[in-house]
């Protein structure tokens, strides 16, 4: 018996028609459908594909690990993530050595700050993997927004909103083009640096980017500094068109 | 009668599967298909596209001017790009007026640093105009490569080949992750970058990312610095993996 096959399958942003058909050829193909989530919640990349899957595929849910108590830099957070990861990974494993194919599915690209990463750096040295690349959520959000971001010699950069205020100021300075993630409570310090750094004007806060309730605004015109963890906030570049 | 509706249509990096189904929904819907390129070539959007565009479409090719006598950033190159786009723009704009649905088929994803940005600006003032979002063909070789990208609180830059040596090697030091385009004959600076900056042993050089033909080597591994000039190099950030 030969082993099987890992296939890390990016569907896409949200938007259940940003799924390509890569990845629904990857989904008919699987025996096994991988997905993560955090307890007591549905998997978003489940959400998306939901309408592809065989019925008579096996799920395997990845439900991250309830780590609330513990500070995220701490060595207790760091250990249960990786314990984690190295569980979930040996679950599939079991299913590669079974001969099987098993599809993880990831919202957006699963190379790009995905969880799929995890896995794959444990499973591919072993086995054979195929990567099924996906819309990123920044294009799904800069393509909601209708907001050209990058051309030409642009340098575009994408930032944490974790980053300190000088720090994100002196980086706006520095590239054409950028995508702030992870905004959350962060909005106010990113609201200044981008003000510090002159791009403010350009601006613009999204969230839920794909979604049928998505909220993009300019972020100058954004009365107030809630945001979710998820929202964005994109800088276009391009700002000398011909 | 109404105007009709302006479609930028990201359909992917080469791969005709990693196409969406949205794209593939526009295709159906318009009535126009756009597609650009080079004079006496054949459009890589339309190539790729091709299966899904209907018997019966008007296509509307949009040719670049021969601008080869032209120094690329002389006004004389400028005016000559400026002109064809506003005459491209033009063309679409009467299929609008006339009430009809166009499709602009690009590579990759329409906003991130495609041409069809410049029917973007000049139109959406105007016309209905929707964004399906793409793959982009930086995604498409990390997924050929099997690369993880960044990761994370990961830092990610998207930089021209263009750029000075000492301005690529500063950059590249403080990044966590980077894709150099547009590589071509600037692939020895860019080594030296790299070298400079310790970051060569991570690089990946990429050449035609998602077709038959790929070819995918570490840049340290690669023994000459011949390079066309749509070639890329990955490199990785991610590197505390826990």
């Amino acid at each position: 018996m030969s082993a099987g096959k890992l296939i890390g399958v990016g569907v896409g942003p949200g938007d259940p028609e940003l799924i390509t058909l890569k990845a629904i050829r990857a989904l008919a193909e699987a025996d096994v459908v991988a997905h993560f989530a955090k307890a007591g919640n549905v998997s978003h990349a489940r959400t998306i594909a939901a309408q592809h899957l065989r019925r008579e595929i096996v799920e395997l849910p990845l439900l991250y690990p309830l780590t609330t108590e513990l500070p995220k830099c701490s060595a207790g957070y760091r250990d249960a993530l990786r314990d984690f990861y190295d569980e979930a990974a040996a679950a599939i494993a079991a299913h590669l050595d079974a001969g099987r194919v098993v599809a993880v599915i990831c919202e957006g690209d699963p190379l790009f700050y995905g969880s799929y990463m995890h896995l794959h750096t444990r499973l591919a040295p072993r086995f054979a993997v195929e990567i099924v690349a996906g819309v990123t959520g920044m294009s799904g959000c800069w393509s909601a927004a209708g907001t050209p971001i990058a051309q030409g010699d642009d340098i575009f950069t994408v930032l944490p909103a974790t980053l300190p205020e000088d720090e994100l100021a002196r980086r706006f300075s520095q590239t054409n083009a950028a995508v702030v993630m992870k905004v959350g409570r962060h909005l106010p310090k990113v609201r200044r640096a981008l003000t510090t750094s002159g791009r403010l004007a350009r601006a613009v806060y999204v969230e839920r980017g794909t979604m049928a309730d998505a909220k993009l605004v300019p972020l100058a015109a954004k009365p107030d500094d809630d945001a979710p963890y998820f929202a964005i906030v994109l800088v276009p570049g391009w700002e000398e068109r011909p």
